[in-house]
């Protein structure tokens, strides 16, 4: 069943990569005086800031800290490689907590030409061996599966049955699920594995976009909801099923979006996040 | 398992558009030369052409026609259009049979916007009306899964389980399934189905080539065998574990490729089918 249409802000939220050209205060200014609830903040964003500073300022300005974005990337061939990337990750929950998220998103990672089998225990790997820090500092981790056409090189969790299957295997109340319809969308499984999720607690976000076609590059095409061809609305109908309440998240990459003026952009993401999610 | 190294060219097919700035002609004449065994031809290759006379060329240079590419495109929201694609099907299985092709390779279809379910069953009533015609023909058809970043325009198809679900659901002898290691290579069932597939006998055809790190392009940037990071004779293991003993069918669409002299891309494929396939 679908989703009811939304009727006002106060579950929208936005990435800062989606209006990339912003600084992070350019962002929290515009989004806040949209009526923006919830930011989900890109380390790029914050680089070379004050994250606790930078996260009051978002509160201040009424809005909600929904995640950060984003770690992972566990898999190496080299032992030594794993070990930074892991290091880099207690980094990235510190950053989260000193922000106020209340999660990391994760894009796992893969090594091209490495089996995915093998990547996939690195990733599981990797996760174990942050979730005590993750514990200490009160950060949330969420495995969001990738596009099959990102298993090269980004990640080798690709479906959201392999998702759930590596949060179930680890089984910690801190390990959850980001659901991207981008990523997701055409799995003939989806929505069973989305009330799988709900079942098991682990929805921990529900990000949107869509699919153009035809889509002109691998990473930087996304299109703005209601321009493509993800049923977005069933989805999320699926995903309120199975129990979440949280935020919808509007994660944009478009080199075309970037390139336009970003005042007008975020008026054509809100008209959209109405009529089109 | 792995599968041994492929020691000679005996089961080396390679599809006309791997070589497109070649004529048939000039197809048949190089890979002959070179003692490629089979030859899978796309229609653009034999358009305006007699197709039984170019079947009759490539046997008489000692190839074996190994199929014709490609059908399908079954979905479409107007019934006069699923009805024009229907005939359509229906001249490219009398081309089959002209030429000598076993079977037809099926891109399925789909519609923008359209839900993938209803273009499954559309795609599904598709093949079954063309049944007849091809048992007459004697040509088979075979349902080839496209990787899920073709789900919005090209196939409702995208993985192995739904291509067998698809062919077990006809139960006919004339459909079965293209496995192709580019749309397939990331599915975490791969194994299990390319079993279920072999188990069911409905592997027609097994089609190789590479992913590349970074792809530029969805479509035309596919890589040779070795250059990516595919375990091609790994899944090549499992297939021949699974009894088929047919044509490794190169199938690459690659801009930079067909841009470079060709009688040396010829050599790197035959060089590259030994090495990495």
């Amino acid at each position: 069943m679908e989703a009811i249409p939304l009727q006002d802000l106060s579950r929208l939220c936005i990435h800062t990569i989606t209006t990339r050209p912003w600084s992070l205060d350019d962002s929290i200014r515009h989004y806040s005086a949209a009526g923006v609830a919830g930011i989900s903040v890109w380390r790029q964003a914050i680089e070379g800031l004050d994250a606790v500073a930078a996260g009051r300022r978002i509160r201040e300005a009424g809005m909600v800290v929904v995640s950060l974005v984003r770690g992972g990337f566990y898999p190496a061939r080299e032992k030594k490689d794993r070990r930074k990337a892991i290091e880099e990750n207690l980094r990235i929950i510190d950053e989260a907590a000193a922000l106020g998220a209340p999660h990391v998103v994760l894009v796992c990672g893969a090594v091209p030409g490495q089996s995915l089998e093998e990547s996939r225990r690195q990733i599981r790997e990797g996760i174990q061996a942050t979730l005590a820090h993750a514990k200490a500092a009160g950060v949330k981790l969420a495995i969001e599966p990738l596009h099959p056409m990102y298993a090269d090189s980004r990640s080798a969790v690709n479906t959201l049955a392999q998702a759930n299957d590596m949060a179930e295997a680890i089984d910690s109340p801190l390990v959850g699920v980001a659901v991207d319809v981008y990523h997701l969308w055409w799995d003939p499984e989806l929505e069973q594995q989305v009330r799988r999720c709900g079942r098991l607690g682990k929805i921990l976000a529900f990000h949107i976009c869509d699919w153009r076609t035809p889509t002109q590059d691998l990473l930087y095409d996304r299109g703005l909801m209601g321009e493509g061809c993800i049923p977005i609305r069933r989805i999320r109908g699926w995903v309120e099923s199975a129990g979440f309440a949280g935020f919808n998240e509007v994660e944009i990459f478009s080199t075309a979006r970037w390139t336009q003026d970003q005042e007008r952009w975020l008026q054509e993401i809100l008209r959209a996040y109405k009529e089109a999610s």
